[in-house]
């Protein structure tokens, strides 16, 4: 990378090569770097960056409703693992295996997490004993592993970084209300800080979490029509406290199970940004999301006193914004293709001429619009544009949503859409999954979800004309 | 733990069994649980939100120094690890490694990072190529696993939680100036942050890191007089950069090897906090940390009036602090005893009489120290009470630092009082390396460093009676 200049050179356009465009993005946006241990990735800062802000937020937003950090062994031994059935079940064949410590073979061989609910309710087994230790809201901040054969960066990898939490009730009622309240928490942040509009429902039986009662899910669709599950939050009724043993003792004095939630969301998000809102000259971010937010770039640097108002500039926008001043000794019109690549929302020029009439100049990432504006009204017009730009990222995703979005009243339709129309497709479902199973095998697409929000497209079912009971999404999926 | 009263009985006494009392604080603190992860422990709530102000401050301070966080993969494939020769031969013995995936062996084992050197060293090769890429100032915040026999809670275990920084420099100067930079920050936040007084120095060549040059170390003197490292930074040199091919063009278009540092900080300066501070109630922490700095106890809560002044005392309290108020229903002395056990730095009590009076009572946590102060007054008393007791908790441990450090001018001196008086025993040494060997064969004690201000106490080695090189801080460690 010694060369800045490569950075900037053109990518490919994402109509010529969807998945070619991706990854240059990711490269050259310096989000990511290639590393020696297959199917790993390296973080470099400023993709890092995206997720410490996705941290941030997300945290501030559990810590809302009540949620405590904490930390969990990153191993698992098998008999653990093993304790709930459906669980071993559904992640046994994507674990990594330690079977040696220092010189010595382990007597029992232990995996790295996929996920930690075995190791939570090993803990609240042992540390939940009466009514008034419950609810147990915790969340970990973590990576976790999973043997995945194909990776891509950010969107399956076999190591990839998270959050899960995991919280025990007294009672289902409650268990189920964390549950739908995480799910609106992520959904809500997609919305506002991610600008990723977000279809919010039910896994089907087949598609739910190994060991879950529920599965809710919020998914997304992708600039190329395909959907991408971006955050799901299960409901475990007391399956697991029943495997694990987690009773506590009510206000009788009775033993009782505790009822089990978990939600998670991950590094994938980033894949989600760059993929809704990223266009042919590179990454936009939303600028409630950006690690920069605003660059300065300086015209005809040279000339007397132009670094100064650059510096000045930058100065007076550090106080509200997050701010980059590329006072580099590259050419404007590089720093901004290199500004454009890394998807800073907003750009300020400013030169000799402008330093004269007291202005500066203002360019949208998104939209390329440029607007001249008064230097003593810098801030607000700045201001205004990250707003502006929050909001119309948010609307334009959702429009390109709804535009692909189709409905399919009878399997004819269902195959003609998913075949030459990407994007979701809404179709009545008779509730079996044998139809769920012929629509994969027909067409690689999935059922995304049951949405809360129902409609009554037809009387049958899309796939096999029986009675219908549900509308499903249905989508090709990262 | 369902019944919070079991939390606040009573503690082993330190001076009876400090490591007794250290195992009671730590779990009836609520800082960490037991698992069923032999060697791994839980960090609970009380115990992670101390880590996560530890991050916050660290973070910060590194960020002020330009240094940007990344994320490297959690395996190390077995070939990279031997890359360098002392590395390998250092972190071998303690590493666990992963020998299946899904249902494969592997075909190169990998073991789970015990440090990122190696890591860091393969990304540079491929990301450096020009002196314009350097210096990359790089840090991970992760949890790294070494195989230890022997562990106690954050002070040795088999998984830990630190920060990693992985420098690369253009030339040596800056690569040293660096190490010695951040073994100051780290001495700055100890001191100034965690109250902990530290020895700056530099380790001999027997203890220092596998692969450095130069390993630079901050120590630390528990309240039983065991040392504890408490942070160290490594100068590479080229020695990685060789073994790794991590070069760069510089100016004159000519290939050279880069300089490279690293530097961490860990999990058991928690376990620093609790045995510089901690007293026979339980822990106690520098407001500075403090996850809770002031905790409000209604006094006569059910009286009219009581709970609602209690609540706008938090309420004040809560613009300028971290304020939890306790309205559980325990009886107050309980609540004292709690707020104690977990080292709440201040307490503020209000009952029937004070609201009369307009005033409430605070109690300093280390002291015991009760001031009965104007409510009209109550912030600001609240700030002196927290400033005062951090700028009194460094001093307090100073000056037990201090009354600890003994001068040994020969053999027969080191022996007793190694034997007799726990504590850093200051003593000359040759620089020779067998010293070191006898020291700890006869007395268990290690060289801790050499400290960066020197004294002259002899003309001869404490040990063999040859002429002395250093003045070396020796001392018995965790």
């Amino acid at each position: 990378m010694a060369d800045n200049k490569k950075m900037v050179r053109e990518i490919t356009a994402m109509e010529d090569d969807f998945a070619q465009w991706y990854t240059d993005v990711v490269t050259k946006a310096d989000l990511i770097g290639y590393t020696s241990v297959k199917g790993c990735m390296a973080y470099k800062p400023a993709g890092y960056a995206i997720w410490e802000n996705i941290q941030k937020e997300l945290d501030r937003r559990f810590k809302e409703t009540g949620v405590q950090n904490v930390y969990m062994p990153i191993f698992i031994p098998e008999s653990l693992l093993e304790k709930e059935k459906d669980h071993v079940e559904g992640f046994a064949p994507e674990v990594a295996w330690v079977t040696e410590g220092g010189y010595n073979k382990l007597p029992e061989r232990m995996c790295v997490r996929p996920t930690s609910e075995t190791l939570f309710c090993d803990f609240y087994a042992k540390d939940i004993e009466s009514y008034r230790d419950l609810p147990k809201l915790y969340n970990q901040w973590c990576s976790v592993v999973r043997w995945e054969k194909e990776t891509r960066p950010f969107l399956r990898s076999r190591e990839f970084l998270w959050q899960e939490g995991h919280t025990a009730h007294a009672t289902a009622e409650e268990a189920r209300e964390r549950t739908i309240m995480m799910l609106n928490l992520y959904a809500d942040f997609c919305e506002q800080v991610l600008a990723i509009p977000v279809i919010r429902g039910q896994k089907t039986e087949k598609e739910k979490f190994a060991g879950a009662v529920a599965t809710y899910t919020i998914e997304s669709l992708m600039h190329d029509g395909k959907a991408l599950q971006s955050g799901t939050s299960h409901d475990f009724g007391d399956g697991f406290a029943r495997a694990f043993g987690i009773q506590y003792t009510d206000k009788n004095n009775k033993l009782q199970y505790v009822y089990q939630t978990s939600w998670g969301m991950t590094t994938r998000m980033i894949g989600a940004i760059i993929m809704v809102h990223g266009d042919n000259k590179g990454l936009v971010l939303p600028p409630a999301i950006a690690p920069i937010q605003v660059v300065v770039i300086p015209i005809a640097a040279h000339k007397p006193g132009v670094s100064e108002a650059a510096e000045a500039v930058r100065q007076r926008l550090a106080a509200r914004f997050s701010v980059k001043l590329d006072d580099s000794d590259n050419k404007p019109g590089w720093k901004f293709a290199e500004a454009e690549m890394r998807g800073i929302p907003v750009r300020v020029e400013i030169g000799p001429k402008d330093i004269e009439a007291g202005q500066a100049v203002l360019a949208r990432r998104d939209t390329g619009e440029k607007v001249t504006v008064a230097l003593d009204e810098l801030e607000d017009k700045v201001d205004e544009m990250l707003k502006t730009m929050q909001k119309d990222m948010l609307e334009r995703a959702r429009k390109h949503r709804d535009e692909h979005t189709y409905v399919a009243k009878n399997y004819e339709e269902f195959g003609d859409i998913i075949q030459h129309k990407p994007g979701f497709i809404k179709a009545m479902w008779c509730g079996d999954q044998a139809c769920e199973d012929k629509i994969k095998e027909d067409f690689a697409a999935t059922s995304r979800c049951i949405p809360f929000e129902q409609e009554h497209l037809s009387d049958v079912c899309v796939c096999c004309g029986r009675p219908a009971k549900k509308m499903v999404y249905w989508g090709k999926a990262y």
